[in-house]
């Protein structure tokens, strides 16, 4: 008898026991856990975020209300984290934008789990190679755009300004940003929907969105979010998106563009407090939702 | 001397102690706790709700601001906790059904405080057993209209398809439901009100009490809020009811409907976090005004 | 039909719903809470010591293996919690020993849970009154023998050197007093067994019994015990009894003097955290079970 | 050498380590830390309100996004915590009195941080004795209206009534009230915008601004906010300002009057949950920001 | 490119990333992640249990300087999680059963993680089919050995007296039992070390070891230790062993009795305090260690 | 008027607002808080513990019941907390050795509070150089005597293996160690009292003091106390001192050498758990005390 013959529960797996389960290769999506977090304290920080999001995925319902559609059997495969913690920050970014082309390349559409943000700059740069015109749709706080923090390039607080290298930016939800960043603003390829006044115009989602390229890469900060509703981040910041806002956002981006691949960051789950776990992992279901559910484009 | 003759807190008193006290028989409403759990471990889960709650409803000032009014001299008689933990479930749910029958035979206002979801559907049997017309209003993330869940007929998941079974239902705030369920729901009696759309018709809320019949029971299950507003329920969903449009859909049901009973469920209270356990104290006292204070009838 | 018959839970009550039920009048001994604490703030401090103390108590197992015996049936009665939010200090301390006074002439063993500290000195006033040979036993990190604290002389820092006017102390585990305290002590009628050189005496514990007089009252602050395994007190002390300690002193007093009654005071419950809640709702059943179980006495 | 000529940590000060630092003398605004609170266990309530807000604001952005400043170099001294525990509550209104009118008459801004919302009224004494005709904008769920209680004049639930003694009032976000304080409103220098009706008219925040005086003073009590967003308060009210609202009526007030000094006050840290501490401390930024670079007066 | 060949993390493996890999064939010990917990709530309970302990696993030193030796590349396989949510509860128990037997016949050292203790007696079942004369060491602060409980004979309640339907049993540190169960005791083969007094008896480890016949398994609750060491247990019991009792006791057994298979149960997990899960961690490569470490035999 | 002539509170200061306050240059002993952590989440990790340990100390009584002696007005002057987040780890190496050179030629008897293990190395650098004979005294559960860690040589594993080339040591209540330094051992100027051997030779505190020099620097990684009191540290360890080994040990050490300096390091505070915060700065007053009070010396 094989000794492992009996129901194994599968907690790192998006959305838990699968009523239809899928292999790699049958699978149209890929979950990448990539627990990426510099600090080094035992149950803290970014680096649990993808475990808690995976665990809380089991209790989202499959079913979209919304669409009136279940995507799973398209195949959601969870890929196992990637352990970077031996590697250092430069060869990190290096490995990260290998497995992600290597995941591009096998036409899988790449949902990544952070971890910090830094993660998104060698992404953007994987799909950048294979879809040079493609541009980037962030949901932030902050703009992150600095040219260097603390003499890192690659630091959280740059991730953005990375990702400029590649692919140019569309941010929304932006409260907070260095007087550095704001004199670069004008030489940067970005356009940037500001929290404070974005809403003085009614039509400020359906600009965000013509402001982006026929191709697109959506990352989301979480704490780009209202901080009520997701406190599970590293600096909450007042205002930002509410649920609605950011799922219209979403919903209307993947209506009228192609997303190719996307990532949900910073989750940094607090002891206790269930509710952000959950949240994320139903942002991560929703966008697995529109990218199959919503089939009409320019 | 009477050894007790001194001042005794009533920590699970609605209100705690109240300027003027009403025995049962002089109270127009009366609380029922019911802490109905089927888990076991301490200090956990939605049995310890109702304690917290009322623990809570302390703090609540009296005077209500909206209506310019103090109910509470109706009397508002707090019911000892029902221990149904002896019980089995079928058990359970008739002993439900049968307490909440002779306090409303008594003509109490009932407000029960769960405890799970399941604990509604006896009540709402009680209920049409005496209204034959009425009708439910059930505020909830979730539709709860399974048929079964683990072969469990009265599971929390399937608390309104038995509460069906007595009444018809008008949900508002819906933003999570199986494909089963929504494939059975052209046969249900039920007018579902989408938390993702139907905010898309700026008269939601009238058209939601105009589907309601002149009778009414009211559910609140606390998930129906927005999560950064409530945390403390077992599966918190983004979306969801503003303190506002709660108190808007609640304030226009009393003004034009009769409303007979309530319920507020699923309260699962958080260590640490008080914040949960007074709102939902509010809710309940916001009810009773509301039921008092709100005489224009249709 | 009586509205309440139906199975009513009893977290207020000493061991929840006991199988052998005792009125007040039947019952031995009487457990009265006391949450005493001039602090305001909601859901901290020793004002919920009481509760979740008898929240606890329901999981404690009735039998005692020590012994060999279930004394439950002797009766607990659990009075309803005092409500002195109203009074003044002076007026506090004053109706404090009435209650237990009117409670000792009914003959009752008294087993009063605190709040604060303050608590006991009218308690022992009320005993010296009824059994003027009284000595105080106290397991205590704190001596508490200032004369006033902040002009205050009812403190819970003053609460031994009030309980001095009425009678002898022995006072076991101390580990923190003030330079104050220490140059009173001559003059004072108190036996000390500091925590730091008392167990270099291997016939420690026979030697605090041996300091009592026949009759006893006993008080237990918990942050006599080790912070380890009690850390749900206001100012946790390093040293401290261990279980096996406290439990041999206290068998060894109750087996060999008549102890007429005794408190268990200063828990100050931390959310998240049930360990503490339960050791001291067992501290409270040995103390029931060494009473009505330890029946040679000197 | 000076021993501390190494780079020293300012966890008190506010913004932390600025890259302009001010001395008192060059500095155009004072933050007055005043953790005034009655309440005396160890780490919880509003006595460590300042001090959590302090340490979270050196995480704050000295860039506004909104105006386009960074307006630290105007210099934003933090004063030492004052220490009020030593002090009778009539001697401690006198001694915040007498510190807030030197910093006044030194021709400060004057910013304090609560501690109980009791330490507004000497605040406005002392600026009404100098700007007689001043008039206070109070953000809050309480009105605060209460002429005395539990016999005390200066209680926190008092705080306004003091508070109207030296200057009229306009009350925002108002969601709780007692009878007795509806009766006296009529009598009273107030206006009130009350939380649940305040937004039927769409020119709300303009009229609120209108019904101030020229010069102003600001109390903002943080349970006025929505209690998703700042759940650390002593009693959360549903309902409540957004983030949106709040700095939309501060900026306006500060772009047509003159703003003297302000409180943000209650706040209660909620241990393991740091995003409330975070938006206080952007609060207290933006309402320096706003008092430095709206330049534009009636 | 095979799209996984990164450096992948495992929190679910026993020791997470291992210098010395082994597969299951190789390995001479397996690690059962068996988080059975009959309560359905998220985030609580024991069904964390196995996860928390495996996550904190990779923190503990693999090198042991007791016995001077590291014993992983011996093979310490952790099996997936099983999965038993969708079982009935005597189909739980005969499906443990089955999968423990077919690790034992594969010749492994198996060690259980729990969940609850109610997985223990199939585990005995299993081996005692193998090792007729087998007897069970028990570390516990409960005697478990009520015949029924609830009507339900595989309840945790009953856990060593289904165990004793196989093999005889020797508990230590017994410190909570039922009358019931005291009444049983004569009849059952069962040793009892009382925590309350078996310290009394210097040499009470070694005639516990003694008690035990050649073939010995091993059932650890961790209620067994001191609650102030491990308060992350349902029902923690004051007294218990210290963590050098319960090595010694342990290493004695290992030293002098073949130990076939052993078990870890009743973690539960309390969120935001790390310590505990640390230590049962330890306890299992202790246990691991001592098999694969102590080579002298009766 | 002076603006800063009230009453300041003094949450950073060693024992608070103390009745003999002393300057710098007054004072025998200066606390160095040195908050080093390498990991940059807010409101975690050990660069929380010296302001933590700062805040409790205001609670701890300045009378010695042991000594019978109250020596803060010997001075004890809190210097400000070292700011080294912006330096590298070498830098800062170098920062922290030339501050406390510093300090030890103003004669001061230094007692720092980490912050991480790593900041001893340099200390015990800067002491060695002015004591060529010092040994070390290290409580501790982990041996620290890695050569390079992550290929780091100044990591908190590496931090015993640094001082060791200033000075040899004795390590206590060692418990966990990897096979590299078991195999390094023999070369290396140290004499370790492991957990679990140490206490099976009754003179085992005497043989630990007897292997110092004369001059002695004490270094106390909290996590060398039992986790059960101590659980606010990194890796908790089962095993480890009891208080009162503890202070036995140091009060012997005193009497009979001549402490120089100490270290106390590794507090990593567990939001809403006060007890692990007063426990640790208990003993920093208690080196203080037993530092002034111990006079007869070897």
């Amino acid at each position: 008898m094989n000794p492992f013959e009996y129901d194994r529960t599968q907690p790192h797996q998006f959305g838990g026991v699968l009523p239809t389960p899928r292999t790699f290769a049958e699978s149209a999506a890929v979950i990448l856990p990539l627990p990426f977090d510099r600090t080094t304290s035992y149950g803290q920080g970014t680096k649990h975020g993808p475990r808690e999001l995976l665990l809380a995925s089991s209790q989202v319902e499959l079913w979209d209300e919304e669409l009136g559609i279940d995507v799973h059997a398209r195949g959601m495969f969870t890929a196992p984290e990637m352990d970077l913690s031996a590697h250092g920050l430069d060869d990190a970014m290096e490995v990260i934008g290998t497995v992600a082309g290597t995941l591009l390349d096998a036409g899988k559409f790449l949902v990544t789990l952070g971890g910090e943000h830094s993660i998104t700059s060698p992404i953007v740069g994987a799909v950048a190679a294979r879809h040079p015109r493609v541009s980037v749709l962030q949901i932030d706080a902050h703009s992150d755009l600095r040219d260097s923090y603390l003499d890192e390039r690659h630091s959280h607080a740059c991730a953005m300004r990375r990702s400029l290298d590649h692919a140019p930016l569309v941010q929304v939800g932006i409260r907070n940003m260095s007087e550095e960043e704001a004199i670069a603003l004008p030489g940067l390829r970005t356009t940037i929907f500001y929290d404070w006044n974005m809403r003085d115009d009614a039509q400020w989602i359906d600009k965000a969105v013509a402001a982006l390229s026929d191709t697109v890469y959506i990352t989301i900060d979480l704490d780009g979010l209202e901080p009520g509703l997701m406190p599970a981040v590293g600096t909450p910041e007042p205002g930002g998106l509410s649920w609605r806002e950011l799922t219209t956002l979403l919903r209307r981006t993947f209506e009228t563009r192609r997303v190719v691949a996307c990532d949900v960051v910073e989750l940094c789950p607090i002891p206790g407090l269930a509710s952000p776990n959950f949240i994320a992992a139903r942002l991560v279901y929703k966008l697995l939702t529109y990218q199959f559910g919503c089939t009409s484009r320019t």
